[in-house]
């Protein structure tokens, strides 16, 4: 048994108000399993990097127990490379640099010591990468979370619909919740899309929380109200980590264990924007995490 | 013992994507004054309206419980009259008229009767009408909750900090907190306008519900989502209202009956804007309103 994340290992240039990077590792497979690996200890990663590409780093990820074996490193080649400006609000940017390099052809292998596979975390990607993974794993997961964003729905719609259709949670923003179903009202962008193969939609909004749609149930997770965001860099991939990483933990698929795994994974969040790219997921403790826990709890409980 | 609450008692007209009205009953003081009878049967409103304003409602206030002596009535004037129309997304409108009438030379007269007055909720107002009342209350309410916008942050900032100083509870938007504090993080505001008087701030965020602050403490309440929204005008007073007639109505002025308090009325908010004006919220049961206070157990309750 196992939980399999793929997506991006990278690199990422970061500009916020509060001070700006050189390149630093970044990606979305990079945070989310990370944030995984607080909850569970078999997180395996399929992706793929440049020969510029730390060796120290690779060593990082199996110092969290993580199993690079699905982790390619193309000799010759350059890893791919993202830089981004943040705007004073934090609640937008501008894309300065987008280098795809070793992405531009990624063919995503899969160790046949991966295909133990229970928990699979389609980070954001190409959706017919995101297809083919699933396709070749011989059993199909537990649970399949996919990550995506508005850009694939402007170049690649079908095959993201397709993608969509093979997976049991979906996770996007509210903005592109709206462009996916063409409505408005969340409710009935949630209904709309819930048609469309997911069991489960989440719907994320940032400092507002998430939302959490399955039939006719609707969770409300709130976000932790902070003074300084620092670097909202990774949040969803951070996100999106510590929630498959709970629910493998806990193994059973349920909405209950979904809420929870919702607060976890907003927890996990919470600690990345306080620094830049992924500095603080690297050294949390249980016990800090914990502490982030009851924080949620406390802030949105009441007694009625 | 009584609540008492003071604010406009109005006609609007309305435009959303949805219809338009004629001239409807509206006003801060129409939508708290109802939002509260449903939770405390000694509601008084202070107030003024014109000579064209209809015998029939004031019959419905005082059917609602809700005592009409200090709604003063202008012989030979006319009742303040907004009338407005909401953009596609509903979170933006524009105002098509505003004509002040009566309310240009409001004197809030306090009856002798109302001097019982414990809980005081002064709807959206001139901040300087607003001090006349509470100056004018020989004791000190237990609770005085005040409502405001970013007109009179514009306009008459010196009054309203001098406003401000004097209330327990202080309710605006996220726009408002921002620009009330100048700082962005609403964390950070929330701080700043913490020390400018009022012991608790509740940032009012529509669809994204409402954060509580109070020293270091924080409530994060969520807001039901809603499938369609048919006209917002007056959310925010029978918010308000909601908040301080559950006050009213449990007595004890502290944090956890207050968190209580936010989802009550955040509960009639979200009747209110299912149906143009005050329609949906003269003719609630307490059932329906037990109900959708469960909603919002279900919708925001977790077990870690």
């Amino acid at each position: 048994m196992s939980l399999l994340v793929i997506g991006t290992v990278a690199f990422d240039a970061i500009e916020t108000p509060f001070g700006k990077t050189d390149k630093i590792v970044g990606g979305a497979a990079t945070y989310a399993s990370l944030a995984a690996s607080y909850f569970y200890d078999k997180v395996k990663i399929v992706a793929v990097v440049g020969d510029d590409f730390p060796q120290s780093e690779i060593k990082d990820f199996n110092n969290h127990q993580i199993n690079t074996e699905g982790l390619q490193v193309k000799a010759g080649e350059k890893s791919f490379f993202w830089s981004g400006r943040y705007h004073n609000d934090m609640n937008s940017r501008d894309t300065l640099i987008t280098e795809l390099n070793v992405l531009a052809e990624f063919d995503p292998i899969i160790p046949a010591s991966y295909q133990d596979c229970e928990f699979l975390m389609l980070g954001n990607l190409q959706p017919q990468v995101q297809q083919t993974v699933i396709n070749r794993l011989t059993n199909r997961p537990k649970l399949i979370v996919m990550d995506t964003m508005n850009f694939w729905m402007d170049v690649a719609l079908e095959e993201l619909l397709d993608t969509i259709k093979m997976v049991d949670v979906l996770t996007i923003n509210d903005a592109e919740a709206r462009q996916l179903s063409g409505e408005h009202s969340l409710v009935k962008a949630a209904h709309k899309i819930l048609t469309m193969g997911p069991e489960y939609l989440i719907i994320k909004k940032g400092e507002h929380g998430a939302l959490l749609f399955h039939e006719n149930k609707i969770f409300a997770a709130p976000a932790l109200p902070l003074a300084d965001v620092f670097d909202p860099t990774g949040a969803g991939d951070t996100f999106a980590g510590g929630f498959i990483g709970y629910m493998a933990k806990v193994g059973t698929v349920n909405f209950n264990n979904m809420k929870n795994a919702i607060i976890f994974g907003s927890a996990l969040a919470s600690f990345c924007v306080e620094k830049f790219g992924t500095e603080k997921i690297r050294n949390l403790s249980q016990q800090e995490i914990a502490a982030r826990v009851q924080e949620f709890v406390s802030l949105s409980k009441f007694e009625i």
